[in-house]
């Protein structure tokens, strides 16, 4: 009878594993990024012609939204234009080390990205970042 | 006998419920911030007295890791500082909203980064964003 009622309960611990180890790794990926290793971090500094800004936008949100929900190494996007100048804009990038970032360049979406922008950007300026401190709350 | 294998694994239940409770917090709170709300963004550009660079990060560190951590309106402070110019520094900011950035200049401890670093910040310039696309992976 012991026996029986020990597998009964067999598939609850099992869960109650597989449960746990879910929550472990949610918890392992939610330290600061600064505290898991060397991210590359990079502050891009864009100027879009005006009359192509809408279409420069859409073309950005598109490359971001698809970069950072398949590439792995694509941590952070964050890409804003000016409030008092529009058509300055600010992307704020980290990536998980060099090799995510080559890895991006690389990718059909950020080709695609280049090539369509091309005649959009009118100065692109790019800056690597040392991180001081990067932290945010258990997901922004 | 039913009843009784029945109330042996309520303890299990209960587990799995409130499991279950506790990982779709995590879900719904994975959300992008562009999403959940219209979030305050910023971008500070600082220029700091090279002399005194070690002592104003340092400032600057401990006043971000204590506001990300107690403040709930404050959900990204990144800061870094240029590789090619180490004096120059860049904090991206993200603020739940206009009033969670405006609680946030009146806290002790951003008045303390503000008098202690006043000497040794060359310059300061702040940029309200728009944001275009805010996008992280699943807690950066």
């Amino acid at each position: 009878m012991k026996i029986k009622r020990s597998a009964s309960l067999l598939p609850y611990r099992l869960l109650f594993l597989i449960l746990n180890t879910f929550i472990m790794t949610i918890f392992l990926q939610s330290g600061t990024i600064a505290q898991k290793q060397n991210p590359l971090v990079r502050v891009a500094k864009l100027q879009i012609d005006s009359n192509q800004l809408e279409k420069y936008k859409a073309a950005l949100r598109e490359e971001i939204k698809t970069s950072v929900s398949i590439e792995p190494g694509v941590l952070t996007l964050y890409a804003v234009s000016e409030k008092d100048n529009p058509s300055h804009i600010t992307i704020f990038e980290i990536y998980a080390n060099e090799e995510s970032y080559k890895a991006h360049l690389e990718t059909p979406h950020f080709k695609k990205y280049k090539t369509t922008t091309k005649e959009m950007v009118k100065s692109l300026q790019l800056v690597e970042g040392v991180p001081i401190a990067l932290e945010a709350k258990s997901k922004p």
